[in-house]
């Protein structure tokens, strides 16, 4: 048996992956919450931990770079764990022959991303790999933070009632390295959605008891609402029509035959709070993003599920992704 | 300018990289140690933390594989900084294709290694690229631990006088991947010293109070003297026929014109000693690897320079690695 791009999904294959090549052997206490970062005890502390390899083509892009990417991809997991990004590290590998002027402009990317999002680069590597052997540069990143409080989030929070509230419209990174990799010559670029969700994440966790958060990267909306469904064994019910997505990413999506809420997001995030806080964690969000919107909610009717209430009233189990036509999204 | 092999050899053009593109930007106090791990200051503690990216090719090389190598690397950087590793994380990029079987291979040897060193796996990541963007497997492994004690190993701790101790014969693992790659078609490989240091590290602390210690990779025990030397501004000399070299390597390396003081280590470090406790870390690394010896000491004259009295009671600067036949050691 290969590994295959499905195996790179983040939806159903790398499940599977994970079960049968990595869980088995790497079991231990931290992995088997499957969370976005992970929770680990030291000197009496707890920190966050988590690591993340971008391999992004191309690696610059509409709205952003692998650089900036990889910055916003680690410091979000550990936002949307509950736990504020202190430092960073970065292990590069290149190609020979890449240009020194584009390295310096991907570390520049960086560098302001992690000044925006209040995190000290702490560490690094570089490798070159001879030519042929990598396609231009890819990036790891690993990242380490402290609780921002003492409730954090769980899928242990998450009760039948509620809200699910989206931080804004979904789908924009995906349909950017779509609309750069097509073959109908776009000239146009969907933007990515990439950047980091430190600020908006500091101050929702300040007044608005979030029960649980995850950022929407490989496979979209649809995988995170899944793996919020798994792991909570509660139902969750989405309203299509509530979903924001841009006009710009709905028709890629015609074009292409794709669908919005499988496309990767590198900066957006469910947050699922109490009906109380509902209103005030809305107005936050739209604050930074007038399309942030309430989805949907937690339900105690088909645990394990999600719902999707369509457009036409009719209700459709909503699966986590199954396939992926580009391999390189992140 | 264009991003070369040398930019990864680990020796003097690899320092200039990171002097042009990443320092500038990427300046930080744990940084700026230029350490193998970095000290970081977290919730009133110290904690360590280290990144790796590996590359190595061929990813199973006799001794080892890029999994094993992964976790000894990480490991190794964290121990002899004077952490004891507690937490590691690894980011897999995996060429389309590649045997599900050689995964498993890899990821246990990753399991086996990682519980040799009392390592929790505590995160990872996975990425898969399609066809010829990755030539089959690369891992990123960043590595989390507490301070062994109150003794940090540093250059601060370095004076004249001190003797440097080297672990066990150096260059196996340079020769072992230069054994696999040359054009010799040699049937025999030399075997790598790819291992993990911690036990080892942890005796010697317990009793031995190292001042400095690092692990011999890239660039080799010639490239770790240089970098000694400079941190502590203050020299080094070290005596040719004190250094331990197998006759598998030397033989190697007088068919291919290499220089085993140059040849990368896996499994390799010096420790930097006063003179009273010489003896008891010698025993200690002896009854480990019989070749551990004595090689040299720490001086006041010709401050950030390493000397070599070669075998013919000559004397000359043994100086950073500056070339490198094979991009991929590690």
């Amino acid at each position: 048996m290969k590994i295959t791009r499905a195996h790179g999904n983040g939806g159903r294959q790398t499940a599977e992956l994970l079960e049968k090549v990595f869980f088995p052997r790497f079991s231990s206490a931290p992995l088997n919450e499957r969370a976005d970062a992970s929770s680990l005890p030291i000197a009496g502390h707890t920190i966050g931990h988590t690591i993340d390899g971008f391999v992004v083509s191309p690696y610059i892009f509409e709205g952003g770079d692998i650089g900036k990417l990889a910055v916003c991809g680690t410091v979000n997991d550990l936002a949307v764990s509950g736990f504020r990004p202190l430092y960073l590290s970065a292990a590069f590998m290149i190609e020979e022959g890449f240009a020194l002027s584009e390295l310096e402009r991907v570390v520049t990317s960086m560098q302001q991303t992690a000044a925006a999002s209040g995190v000290t680069i702490a560490a690094g590597d570089t490798k070159v790999v001879e030519k042929g052997s990598l396609d231009k540069i890819f990036i790891t990143t690993a990242g380490i933070g402290t609780p921002f409080d003492d409730e954090m989030p769980s899928f242990q929070r998450l009760h039948p009632g509620q809200s699910i509230i989206v931080s804004g419209d979904v789908g924009r990174h995906g349909a950017c390295i779509y609309s750069h990799n097509s073959d109908l010559g776009l000239d146009q670029h969907v933007a990515s959605d990439c950047e980091p969700l430190v600020d908006i994440i500091t101050q929702i966790k300040k007044s608005c008891h979030p029960a649980f958060m995850r950022d929407l990267t490989r496979g979209g909306l649809a995988t995170a609402l899944n793996e919020i469904a798994a792991g909570a064994s509660l139902g969750v019910s989405v309203q299509e029509t509530s979903i924001p997505v841009s006009s710009q990413v709905a028709g890629l999506c015609d074009i292409l035959g794709l669908d919005p809420l499988y496309l990767a997001c590198e900066g957006r995030f469910v947050a699922i709070v109490d009906a109380a806080h509902q209103a005030e964690t809305l107005q936050l969000l739209r604050a930074a993003h007038a399309s942030a919107a309430v989805i949907g909610k937690v339900t105690a009717e088909h645990p394990g599920q999600v719902l999707l209430t369509t457009a036409f009233r009719g209700t459709r189990i909503l699966d986590m992704l199954y396939y992926e036509m580009l391999p390189r999204i992140c």
